[in-house]
């Protein structure tokens, strides 16, 4: 029995007897000496590759994704008997990781030390005795009201750390109740909740329901001084309005990993705006316990075990 | 009975039923009518106020400093019998928090992603697919090897949301042992300890004993992509062997809540320095529960119970 595996991520994942690991070019079509494969793992992977294993694999059992999102598989044309697993979770580690990143320096006002430090500035405006809690602004997680917008995986791993440093944290998904410890609401309460929010945290997929979920109302609805962080994917934020909110001074900063379109083109005036941090779609990109999660799913296929995170279809 | 409160930080504390609390200019000499009080808090206080009250107030019982140092204090010669108690504790959650946001965006690298983002450009080099471990370089606390030095209150608060974010952590203090769960080792076997060390926090006090302790020797004994960050005091840290590492590329990076002296001189070269990002002694500066310290420590004098944190001299 034979698994391939993409070149784009050092791979060593521990089989079951009989089974041989194959490293290919994931960019390329498969070669005609591993259409024998029943197991296929995808990361970075071409379109024609993806093409080319749908139409030329006729063993192939499993299609292992280690991204959380398997749009491109689920359009490669794969036979219905072939289960497609996606790397849910695999991402959550980094990907939060990123998150807290971006907001504490927001918070934190990391941009605003390095200008001073290139003027060769010790900014007394932002260091020595000062309050707590500023009025119209946020300089500390502690007591800081958060909403993660999207509270699965990747929300569920930030939640506790952001409560670990003294911040309030709901959630807010499809369902509202109560998820890890966490009060989670209903989508469709969000837009009321925003008034009583200090930062917002979008961790939501890219959907027809997400598109631009974070766009004119809900900009004017969080208070001045709130800070918004994306993570999850650029549609689910609609930039003009962003920016303009940036610019009027009616929310108090933001920083995105995500943009739509990636990347974003160098004459696209939100690299201008005010108080924006951005980064090139750098949070997550490195899976986190694929070895493990390839193993199990290999070992369930052969024992006739359910398969981890199965995509529907 | 009086407790006189400065004007620099809001107060508001639960007193015993007979005392009165009166804020008071905490720059200037104290009042005449206010030479009664029997307790004193402590925040960004003159030498001026110091000399004054240690004169004045003859029915003077407790010094409540709201700062871990209390050097002042110590210096401003107070009778013997006051109590002079330090606000340890006060600013655990406030530096941790600010260490974690300087750590995470060196680790994320968010200065780069800034000067990219100045530029308009959408930097392939930092974002999209990557290694969870390229070779030397540390782009993510998942598996980094951590030592705080100087694992008192705020390496104890901050120690916990390392590991949680995956870091393998470990403290150094004056003595070896177990503390709050995490292995510390004494500061004798640090040298030896710091060629495994992916990332080294200094929350060291400043003394006699650790002026210059992250000097050209420690330095040295870290491996190339070592990332140092410091929150402690300025002088426990040789900046100019700090600048000349960055400036060879054997360290990773580094940043500084604290210099010495402070403010930094506009003149000094380690403004320049390369992938060093510094701080304006912005980490703490808020004391948080400041309320409830002085209550539990002025209800502690009222009862004959031991006063919380008193400093030795
Ligand atoms: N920046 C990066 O590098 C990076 C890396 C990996 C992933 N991501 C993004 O992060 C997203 C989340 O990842 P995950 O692993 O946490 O996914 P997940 O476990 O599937 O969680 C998604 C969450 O979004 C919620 N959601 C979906 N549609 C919604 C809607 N219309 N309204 C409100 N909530 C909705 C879901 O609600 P229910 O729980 O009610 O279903 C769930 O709570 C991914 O889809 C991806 O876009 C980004
Ligand atoms: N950047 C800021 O805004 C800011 C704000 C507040 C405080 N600070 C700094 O942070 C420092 C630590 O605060 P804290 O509340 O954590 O103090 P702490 O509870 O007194 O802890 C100090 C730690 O340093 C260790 N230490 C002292 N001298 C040492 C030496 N010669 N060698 C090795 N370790 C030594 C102590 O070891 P033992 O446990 O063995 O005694 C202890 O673990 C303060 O002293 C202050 O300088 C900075």
């Amino acid at each position: 029995m034979k698994i391939l595996l993409p070149d784009t991520v050092p791979l060593n994942p521990a089989l079951p007897s009989g089974w041989e690991a194959v490293t290919i070019d994931c960019r390329e079509e498969i070669p005609a000496e591993h259409h024998d494969a029943e197991a296929l793992v995808v990361w970075g992977a071409s379109r024609r590759h993806l093409a080319s294993a749908a139409e030329n694999l006729g063993q192939l059992r499993l299609v292992q994704s280690l991204s959380a999102g398997v749009e491109g598989m689920l359009a490669a044309g794969f036979d219905e008997r072939v289960a497609i697993a996606t790397g849910a979770g695999l991402h959550s580690l980094t990907v939060s990781e990123h998150a807290l990143a971006l907001l504490l320096s927001l918070v934190r006002r990391l941009p605003e030390s390095l200008e001073a430090q290139r003027r060769s500035e010790w900014s007394t405006e932002i260091g020595g005795l000062q309050p707590l809690h500023p009025e119209g602004r946020i300089t500390t997680l502690i007591g800081a009201r958060v909403l993660i917008w999207g509270f699965g995986q990747i929300g569920q791993t930030l939640a506790p750390t952001l409560r670990a440093l003294g911040a309030e944290v709901r959630g807010a998904a499809r369902s509202a109740g109560t998820r890890a410890g966490f009060e989670v609401i209903a989508d469709g309460d969000v837009l009321a909740a925003l008034p009583e929010v200090d930062v917002l945290i979008d961790i939501l997929p890219a959907s027809e329901a997400t598109a631009g979920a974070i766009g004119r109302e809900a900009l004017a609805a969080l208070p001045d001084h709130a800070l918004v962080v994306n993570v999850g994917r650029g549609a689910t934020v609609d930039q003009t309005a962003l920016r303009e909110a940036l610019e009027a001074g009616t929310i108090g900063g933001a920083a995105l990993d995500v943009t739509d379109p990636e990347p974003l083109p160098a004459d696209d005036p939100l690299w201008d705006a005010p108080r924006l941090l951005i980064t090139p779609h750098a949070a997550g990109g490195r899976p986190v316990g694929a070895d493990e999660r390839i193993s199990a799913n290999v070992r369930a296929l052969v024992d006739g075990r359910e398969i981890l995170h199965v995509a529907s279809r």
